[in-house]
């Protein structure tokens, strides 16, 4: 029995593995490119999308006459069983690769083009049967089946990760109900400010994603502007006056996408932008997440001889050699996803800016930094959620104390005793270790009951109080 | 006469210079402070956005009760004059400082309040009457008069830089309309593809800036949401009840702006992510910006030995050394530009990420870069169009030079002829020089009618021609 | 038979795979860390570091009378075998951890433990008679025994890309010579400047090179300096006054590396100043390499509407819609490793500046970048040399006409007609397309021979021909 | 009285300001460049370079016989004292410019013209009398002048911040000797690790920053490898033979810096390599003096609801609306520093990585970034030790109960009673409330002597002491 079959290119002959799915172009990619490691197949949404945009022009070449009614339906067919996860490992060209995704596009059309052969009881590598060229690519160009297939993927991508951040949140949102009692400091450049609740503080944790989830939510709205139709350049050369609207409205069909065609189809082929947009917004969650997790850190710092005021759950030995050592290795890690998401997009913008005259070549460094991206901020929210947001405890013995032992509370009584006064008795209490109630109770300032009233920590946490 | 007035806080007793609008805490910033040499006053909308948020702060403790009437209307008339830009030169404090923005902030204090005093008859410096703190702070603190100022002022710089985007994108749009008869090859990773128009190339250069007018449109909506009222945590201690929302309803009348209360103050008072959302539309920008010059560079290159498709008005001399050279200096100097925004995105991004707890102490950087930004693109955006774009030429004769010689217009003959027949006529036009028609027509694949019909460059400029 | 062993820790019993070479501590970071699927075992180099390292101190702690003999023979045993390859695959921990290494650590401890066990004729788990802490890690703490590994890691990760380098290198200054003969223009800003071959070009990117394997090789002496033996924060706590500088001997035994002592531990162990030095350079010839792709791509621009000075081998089929297209698909792959490469030094950034106090918690993803790009760089530079640099042929003919047609070799003649009569040549040539020659001879300027002398393209290469 | 004179170049004629110094070439690109607002007398070193290269050039001229004797010595005369700060402020042009530095090369040529006629007796303008090309920038091209005077101007402008950084490193090392005896906890991870002292805190911060004096050292000498004679491209077109060697030798005596020729010219005229290099040294001073900054801010944290451990220096009241908040503001104007050289060498990095063929155009860009960042680095290095480090005091008090309060130093037990002891132990105080050394000695299981010697913190600050 044959190992190998013969396929043929405009470089010459080349041996394929007989079990091979792909073809010659797909074997020259993978010689080409041993850049990351990382597949297509690594990204099942990514593969899904392509298969979603071949079934849509397969259609469409079907109802405009251009390619035989048997060879669509063979065609769709294949696209349907690759969408649904099948052949997914066959998608094995590195997602950093030159060509602008020929190789990608080349490695679908013909998965494709092979496994529609043998729906039509044809071996592997008959192409003269059914062509990955002639007729899954037809009336298509790389430079917009490609980037199509990346608008769509992303909407599919997205999803885990918009729902990872709303669960976030709603996290983040029960710990600041479970906190709305305790009373603590709050802090501005790390130095003791006025009195808040742990459950503010939390609160504002969850407000701050909120917006996260909108900003994505319009993003994938853009993305939906697709240029497939444009063929090589834009112009739509070589395809039907009425293929693109066809295609792209079977492509919204097939995918369940609200897809359109971009107004410009020209300006859409080689543009980046709304991929650069996408990849700020990443970006932007990514600090987001940062801040949260170096403030978890912070607070829950200690447990002696730091801040001390929340415990995060253990998760793992926190060192080799120091004993019940307990580290925060989750917030730890999302930083560090945050860096890498930080890192990943200036190799976006770099790519972005990269792009000559009708097309942008290092479009495939785009797709691989934000369907990698998304991914690892889906994983980091998670985490984040379940191994240590879900588990944190208030340490309300030391949030009190903090407040008790506080100078910063002396602010409250600023309308009532002045500026002045109040710098006065701030630097004392720093000096003599004394509190601020005492040293105002001590030069009769204001009495105890006042003290009481305005000192209250209660009194201190909202408008209503500080002016009567 | 004294050459020198005795200010006092909390560090103890300075001279300041007498005839120095600004007081003691400016003075102390300008000797801690000595970072990039760019005061405050080189960014006049800043400046007059301060003055609006102070004045709206008095209008508020006026209608409160919070404030002598007499005082109020004193420091509102200040906060008017410098608002139309007097005293401008007295907002001397450097824009990179530690202090979270303190130092802006009481460098407006006191200058509003010595323009104030004067209005009340008294000498600079005799706070006892009306008090840089007591007064002029009244119910604020730097924790939201800063940012609110930031986000007005963000406002008021980004007029100019969507009024040359616009300007911009008009130019590209009529040399689109003058070139719509330049036959030209298009070109996909530097390699010739198949023909387009010069018009159709510019006008994509024009549809592709329009996205960032609405985009940026609607970030400064989001920028309206302003934490006025939150003073030091966003919990609004020593505020009355009303007092935010009537301050913030003075300054929507004032700016004109459609600024409002932000939900969640505590949130509101520590995040950048609005600052970090524009900051990368400045970049997003920047990237098109850059890819722009790029292609102009490239399309202008030669004269003899490049693309040579359009030509760049002469600006200055482009050697010290060759004679009679013209160098694409306006490009380049937007390159640059695009660089430095990039740059300062970085920037932003990692003081952004540097926020602790209840406040970014980091802010000032942000608030730097984001309005040198937002200046060094206006400016880029005004040469490119009114130094490069109005004055570019066709070099007609190249153009059509190209596309005659062409060997990727066989790609409009493939409908007809087939892929596997086309390359094999690619190679061979390629090998020996000549034209693809030539070979064509010599093999009798197609009539001299029909290669006459298809490869009319006007024909492969849509989808129309190719396929009938 | 069981599938499963129990194994202890601070955090509980936990069932570990039977048949799994590390214990529970993998175990729970396999568990907390699903961050990039990139496993420990990814980066074989890094495995066989970790080994050696813990030979080095089971080493010194039986030199010390720290561990019975027999127990430090039999991990010797063990780490020489795991740095050999055997049992790479048990390193399944993702390299981007929280926990500062820790688990790296402990999947190292659990594994050399097991095999150790398995040598003294235990079972796996059966800690009681060899410990992963108490022996494999004796006397160590992840915070020296991790970042030491790491700095003999890139030791030897870099000694490829080195070669590689170094290879690269060879072949262009094999072309170098190959196009010594080759006149053609040089360019400045993408002008047509003054004639130079493309030997010349060739040369120059050669030598560019030549001064990163001289900068690396710097870096790697710096990398030297380890902090074994400083233990958590470099104060050597629990450690023999003789263990470290032991333990650092024993491991440039083993290791073949001059690795020595850091002067100062405390330092030393929080210091990532010579892994962000590292990542620099990386990103330096991350950078250059991206220009001589770039400068790749633009002279082999065309094949008709480019400048064509040069072709570069085809590797694949270009386009799947343009037939006979060939691109430059191996620079542009460079190009994107150098893009991914800048942004992973942004990552190293990021989490170097986010070290605090007496540790670097993000130094995992430090580890991560620098073994990634280290790898891409290498594979970059070996696919631009195999794949593109041997295989360039020069477009002698086009070199030639770009030269004669030029307008910029006026410039020769300026120390003979003066820089007015030049300017004055050089915009008459531009307009009216006839050639400097022709010109000068019809002015009378200099006659037919001395301008055969000083317009001989070989005259124009050197500065002993322009001034005699 | 004339107002302005008429000057001309290849564009026609333009009126120049009467009295300035610079003509019709710098007026020009006064209007192309309105960037920045940063001109190139904002770094008088950079001015100072400009003319000691053109200085140099006017000798080797001079020595040649290429200029005539009394127009080189003017030449020189001038150049001395524009060298010596005459005429800084008539360095008039934008530091970013299009051109590739043409416009700063203009500027100093017409500058030094000027100022040379007027030593010749001859009214400004008058260039027939002694030109700014064909004299003052004879055998020079501005791709070998501007680049020279750039790397020249670096050694000087890295004079004051080598300074800084030895004499910031020199402070630390003495907070190290005055807090030898400061015995407190060491932290990883934010969490409390073993005890240490406050002088080998403050101590491994100085050795942190001695690297980097050695390192920019080496920097420094590989950047006296100059390409002054190069001209264009690097050919040397329009040189003598000798012109090279001989002008860099002038170079040499009138900068008293070691400069030589680079080996390949034409390499070393597009390279950007030696200033990436120099741009990732000073990301790296950044990044240490950013964690350096962020470690002062997290021990000084407090006052009483912080870590508290050092006090620093009031430099400024803290806040508008706290009374006696004092904030670590010169710390923070630090990390802002740190931030924006970390985006200026992204900006750098940029404009490396454009470079193309045989020039980088974007040079201009990285002159100014390199600049601007050396400068801010000097500043923060000098305030942060003159207005912080000097000035912080420890907190003695706080530092000890930190230490007796630990759970952290169960570690040094372990060695005596076992990591599964010791791991119960920390369990039991951080439940419960108690003390290591109580548990230890109720459990029985070290006497107190023993506890005393091995819990002894002086004990457990070095190897010897934990392992008899």
């Amino acid at each position: 029995m044959n190992m190998t079959r013969i396929e043929h290119d405009l470089l010459g002959d080349r041996e394929v593995p007989a079990d091979a799915w792909y073809g010659v172009q797909t074997l020259r990619a993978i010689e080409n490119f041993p850049i990351t490691g990382v597949p297509i197949s690594h990204f099942p949404h990514f593969v899904a999308a392509l298969a979603m945009v071949k079934a849509a022009a397969a259609r469409a070449n079907r109802d405009l006459g251009l390619i035989a009614p048997q060879k669509a339906e063979a065609i769709i067919a294949a696209c349907k069983e690759i969408g649904a996860g099948r052949l997914n490992d066959q998608f094995v060209v590195d997602l950093i690769q030159g060509g602008a995704g020929t190789s990608t596009n080349m490695n679908a059309n013909e998965v494709i083009a092979n496994l529609a052969l043998e729906k039509l009881g044809h071996p592997k590598g008959a192409y003269a049967h059914l062509h990955p060229n002639d007729d899954v690519n037809r009336s298509q160009s790389t430079n917009d089946a490609y980037p199509t297939a990346v608008c769509l993927g992303l909407q599919f991508a997205a999803e885990p990760l918009v729902a990872a951040i709303a669960s976030l949140q709603q996290a983040l949102s029960e710990k600041g109900r479970e906190f709305a009692d305790v009373i603590k400091m709050g802090r501005t450049q790390l130095q003791d400010a006025v009195p808040m609740t742990l459950g503010q503080e939390f609160d504002a944790f969850a407000v701050n994603l909120g917006e996260d989830v909108d900003r994505i939510g319009e993003i994938l709205r853009l993305l939906c502007e697709v240029n497939l139709g444009g063929t090589a350049i834009g112009t739509g050369l070589n395809t039907h006056p009425d293929y693109a609207v066809l295609a792209v409205r079977h492509l919204a069909e097939i995918s369940g996408k609200p897809v359109v065609p971009a107004a410009n189809l020209i300006e859409a082929t080689s543009d980046m932008g709304a991929f650069v947009l996408f990849s700020g917004l990443l970006k932007r969650l990514a600090i987001k997440l940062s801040k949260l997790a170096n403030d978890l850190r912070l607070l829950s710092s200690g447990p002696r001889a730091g801040l001390g005021e929340i415990v995060l759950p253990a998760m793992q030995p926190g060192s080799s050699i120091m004993p019940g050592k307990v580290n925060p290795v989750i917030p730890e890690a999302v930083n560090q996803v945050a860096y890498q998401v930080i890192g990943n997009d200036l190799a976006v913008t770099l790519a972005a800016e990269a792009g000559q005259l009708q097309l942008n070549a290092m479009e495939p460094l785009i797709v691989y930094n934000l369907f990698s991206s998304i991914k690892m901020l889906a994983t980091a929210c998670r985490i984040l959620e379940e191994r240590c947001i879900r588990g944190i405890r208030a340490n309300r013995e030391q949030c009190r104390r903090h407040v008790e032992q506080s100078i910063g509370i002396v602010t409250a009584l600023v309308p009532h005793i002045g500026y002045a006064n109040a710098t006065r008795i701030a630097a004392e209490a720093l000096a003599s270790g004394a509190t601020v109630r005492e040293l105002v109770a001590a030069e009769g300032l204001l009495t105890p009951a006042e003290l009481d009233r305005l000192l209250s920590p209660q009194a201190m946490l909202s408008p209503a109080a500080g002016i009567a």
